[in-house]
């Protein structure tokens, strides 16, 4: 079963995107706007159970936190998508190599980028239009993280939820 | 805010209630295949916390189970509503009831039919003839349930996670 590690920012930040997502990303039907810890990834029902506590573990000492989206990025030419960029990566870049270690030990030569997106699979003329209305446009949303999920995949490629993660109290 | 409270069933079940849902339920992109077990309602900030803890205390003093789906149903002419139907309901009643008391008493008149929703909001005719293929369909399947779910609905009319709320082990 395909699984993946996602955070969903608040109500307020998910219609944002949306407005976007809905032209842009062909991702729109198959998982709410949400910030990706850890890619999708399969378990076998035999390290299920294992990986579940583990990541309660992970939840319990890694405290909640808040985040500020400031502007409009993108990931072209490695990929055309566009995202929301966010200012303050350190705790979300600790929560992500936190989660992974649980897997395979990070590599300090990964960069993670924690963004959220809100377009992709589109081509190269669209990502530059798109990018070039977007990227003066100033942004002022901000969410809290305190939780994080496991999702499952569906075999049209929707997610589904497992569990939420509660983050310790600040 | 609206929130509603539902429950996932097993990736299996949900892939065959999509494989239908697709062509016949418009609410196909907005919620994976779940069984509802409280219809959307409102919270105010002030309430939230509070209806969070007492869902903890509620699925902390139910016991996990285990439902067979059985047959396909409909609630015609009340809606146009097809349904996969459940065949031992009183451990989903029981779970139900006990959500709801939390916001009021539960009325016994009022008959809560537990069910996983495979099309809706189609015609007569189309309603009479998708049942017609279907009625006679034999259906096995089955689904533990662990956890409950509280969701709220984003802008555009689509559901997103907020917290997973684990029962008791059996």
């Amino acid at each position: 079963m395909n699984y993946s590690i996602v955070t969903f920012p608040q109500k307020k930040v998910q219609d944002w995107a949306n407005s976007l997502r809905k032209r842009y990303d062909p991702q729109y039907c198959y998982i709410p706007p949400h910030i990706t810890l850890k890619e999708k990834f399969e378990l076998s029902d035999e390290t299920f159970e294992k990986t579940v506590e583990s990541l309660e573990r992970v939840a319990k000492e890694v405290r909640e936190f808040h985040v500020k989206f400031n502007k409009v990025s993108h990931f072209y030419p490695i990929t055309n998508t566009i995202y929301l960029a966010i200012k303050d990566k350190e705790p979300l870049v600790e929560l992500h190599d936190r989660i992974n270690e649980l897997f395979e030990p990070v590599k300090p030569a990964h960069q993670f980028v924690p963004h959220l997106t809100i377009g992709q699979e589109m081509s190269d003329d669209e990502l530059h239009d798109i990018y070039g209305r977007l990227r003066m446009k100033e942004i002022e949303l901000e969410t809290g993280i305190d939780r994080f999920h496991l999702m499952y995949e569906l075999e049209n490629g929707s997610w589904s939820i497992f569990q939420s993660f509660l983050l310790a109290k600040d």
